[in-house]
C-alpha cells in the first residue's frame, strides 16, 4: 500500500460544527511546538485562562481548557461533581440532554429525567414543579444551546429555579459560548463546559470548562476519588493553577492551545457583546432569506439559536442528495438532522468565523439553485 | 488587559516529549478544517487506521487514534477491559506504572503491585513467580518504555509469561511506538496505547490505541457499561469502523488527525525497522559523547531506551540552572527528572524527528560548554 499527504478540500463550514477556522487561527496552530512545561507556554496558558474567564463572564479560579473535546468536558463536569448517592435532574430536549443522562447513569447516581419537546426550550415551569416534588435533588443539568435541535433554553431562569431549590447547576454551553448571551457568574452557573470548534471557531478537540467555588468545594470534599484519573480536576488544576511550579499531569495539546489562544484573542478584540450581536444579525439575514425560499424553521422564533438554524427539509426533497450536491459542487457543508430530526431537518450553522454575510449569501444562493 | 497573538520561541526539543515536530507535519496540521463526517475526512481516517496497524505491527480491527492524550489512552484500556471484580497485576518500575495502578484503584478492581527497581526493566522472573501465586489474576499491565526512568522492559517475554498464566496484557507504548522494536500481534499484546508527541513526532494530544480480538470480546461481553462514556470503545469504534455510515460519537480533532496522518506517512516512508535503527544509532552517538563528558547513565546498558537517555546530574551541578541556560541561551529543552529521579537526573530525548545528528551535536556541545 502507498500513502501520501492528505490534502483536504476547502469547504465552507455551515453545519453544527466545526465552523470555519480563520487563516489567523490556522497560522497560530502551526507555530513551532514547544514543551508543555516551558515557561513561555505556561505564560500563554495563563492568558488562555484569563480569556476564557472573559468569554464565560466569570471570575471562577477553576477555569481552563480541557485537553479533549466537549464530550469529555461534559464528562468532567459530571464525574467530578456527581457521586453515586446523588440525585440529578437532567432536562432533556434533544440529543445532548440524553448524553447528560447517560453520564449520570454510568456514575450510578439517581437520574430524574425532565423531558421537554424536541425543538423547544426546556420548560422552566415544569422544572420548578419537578424540583418541588424532588427535594433530594442535588444537581440540575441542562443544555443551554441544543445542537441537535437549534433550541435555546433560558439558562438564567433555569439557574434561578435550581438555586431556589438548593440545587447546583451543570450547563452545556458547547454551542452557545461566544455566540449567545451567557453570564456564568451573574446567572450562578456552577459547572459549565463548551467546545473549541463552534462559536470560538478554533479547531476541534479542546473543551473550555469552568467550576464555581461551590462546585470546587464539592470536588475537594468528595468521599471517593473521581472515577476518571484523566478528568480529575484537582489534578488538572495543579497543572493549570497560577502560582509557582506547575505539576505535570499530562502533556497538554500544545498547538491546539496556541489556536485556542488566538481564537480567544480574536473574540476579545471584537468584544463579547459584539460577537453575540453579529450572530443575531447574521441569523436574521439568513432567516429572511430562508423565508423567501419557503423553508420553515423547526424552533419557534423566541427560542431559536442564532448560530444553529434547524429547518424542515421541504417535501419531496432528497435529504442526502441535496447535502451531497452542496458539498461536492459548492464545497458547502450544512448539517444533517440528528436524533428525532434525522432525515427531517437540516442544521445550518452560523458559528463564529462562519457567521458572516458572504456565508449567508452563499448558502441562500446555493439552496435556491438546488431546491428548484 | 490587552492580549496579542502568542509567538512561541523556536526550541530544539530533547526532553521526554513533545519531540520536534517537522515543518511537514506542522503544514499538514494547518490545512483547512473540514467536517468530521465529511467523506474526504472519513477516507483519511481509514488511512490513519491502516498506518497505525503498520506502526503497531498488528491486524487488530480495533485500532484507532483516541481524541485525547496518552493518559486518556491508558484510561481507555483500563476502563474498557477491567471490571471491579477483576484482579490486575501492575508491574511498576517508574511513574507511569504508578499511574496504571491508580487507574485500577479508581475502577475499584483488585490491584496486585509488582515493584521493580526504578531505572531497571521489569523483573520477568518475579512476574512469573507472582503469577504462579496469583491464579485469580486476569490482566498483567506494564510499561514498555518507562518515560520517567529511560528503562526498556522486555515486552515480548513479559507477554509470554502473562499468556502462560492465562492473563491478558495491557501495555504502555507511549514512548516506544516508532522508536523501539514493538510487535503487537507477534508478541500477543491485548491492549496497547501510545502518544502522538514522542517517536511519531506529531503534535501532542492524540493517543493511538489497539485492542486484540480477545480484548474486544471482553468489551463486548461486559456486565456493566464502561464507566466513561467518552472512552467507551464500542461507541468510539462505531465512528472509526470501516463499513457504511459512520455513527457520530464526538467531534474528532480534525486538524490534529491531519498531523498524525502526515507523521505516520513519514514513518511508513522511512520504514519501521529503519526508524528503530536510527533511534539506536543516534543513541549510540549521544552515549559516546556523554561518556567523554563524564556523564553517567541511570539505566544499565542492556535495558536502556535509545529514545530517552536518563543521566545522572554530575555532582556540584545546579539542575534547574543548567536547564534554564540550555533553554534560554541555546533554545534547547532537555527534561528534568521525574518521581524518584527529580533533581537527580536529566532526561535527554531522541525521539522521532529529534533523533538526528544535528540535535546530538547541539546537545553534546551545549552540555560541554555549560558543565565546565
Amino acid at each position: 500500500m502507498t500513502f501520501t499527504s492528505f490534502i483536504p478540500p476547502e469547504r465552507t463550514l455551515m453545519g453544527p460544527g466545526p465552523s470555519d477556522v480563520s487563516a489567523r487561527v490556522l497560522s497560530a496552530l502551526a507555530r513551532p511546538t514547544i514543551g508543555h512545561l516551558d515557561p513561555k507556554f505556561v505564560g500563554m496558558m495563563d492568558e488562555v485562562k484569563a480569556l476564557l474567564q472573559y468569554a464565560f463572564q466569570t471570575e471562577n479560579e477553576m477555569t481552563l481548557a480541557l485537553s479533549a473535546p466537549g464530550s469529555a468536558g461534559m464528562e468532567a463536569c459530571f464525574v467530578n461533581l456527581v457521586q453515586p448517592q446523588d440525585t440529578v435532574v437532567v432536562c432533556q430536549n434533544g440529543v445532548f440532554g440524553g448524553r447528560m443522562a447517560e453520564n449520570v447513569k454510568r456514575i450510578g447516581a439517581n437520574l430524574v429525567l425532565l423531558e421537554s419537546e424536541w425543538g423547544r426550550a426546556v420548560d422552566a415551569q415544569a422544572l420548578d414543579n419537578l424540583l418541588e416534588q424532588t427535594p433530594q435533588a442535588k444537581f440540575v443539568a441542562f443544555v443551554h444551546a441544543e445542537t441537535s435541535t437549534g433550541a435555546r433554553s433560558d439558562a438564567k431562569t433555569l439557574c434561578e429555579i435550581a438555586r431556589k431549590h438548593q440545587c447546583l447547576t451543570i450547563v452545556d454551553a458547547v454551542t452557545s459560548l461566544g455566540g449567545s448571551e451567557l453570564r456564568v457568574d451573574e446567572w450562578g452557573i456552577d459547572a459549565i463546559y463548551s467546545g473549541s470548534q463552534k462559536c470560538l471557531s478554533c479547531v476541534p478537540g479542546i473543551s473550555p470548562v469552568s467550576f464555581s467555588d461551590r462546585a470546587v468545594d464539592i470536588i475537594k470534599h468528595r468521599e471517593t476519588p473521581v472515577p476518571s484519573w484523566f478528568l480529575d480536576q484537582s489534578l488538572v488544576m495543579s497543572y493549570w493553577s497560577g502560582e509557582g511550579k506547575r505539576a505535570y499531569h499530562h502533556t497538554a495539546p500544545v498547538n491546539s492551545l496556541y489556536a485556542l489562544h488566538e481564537s480567544l484573542v480574536i473574540l476579545h478584540d471584537e468584544g463579547l457583546e459584539n460577537s453575540w450581536q453579529r450572530h443575531q444579525d447574521m441569523h436574521q439575514l439568513l432567516a429572511t432569506g430562508l423565508e423567501k425560499l419557503g423553508v420553515d424553521f423547526v424552533v419557534p422564533q423566541a427560542e431559536r439559536l442564532a448560530q444553529l438554524n434547524t429547518v424542515l427539509i421541504p417535501q419531496g426533497i432528497d435529504d442526502a442528495k441535496v447535502r451531497a450536491i452542496l458539498l461536492n459542487d459548492y464545497n458547502l457543508e450544512i448539517g444533517a438532522g440528528l436524533g428525532q430530526f434525522a432525515g427531517k431537518a437540516w442544521r445550518i450553522g452560523l458559528m463564529g468565523h462562519s457567521a458572516n454575510r458572504a456565508n449567508v449569501a452563499l448558502c441562500l444562493s446555493a439552496l435556491k439553485e438546488v431546491l428548484v
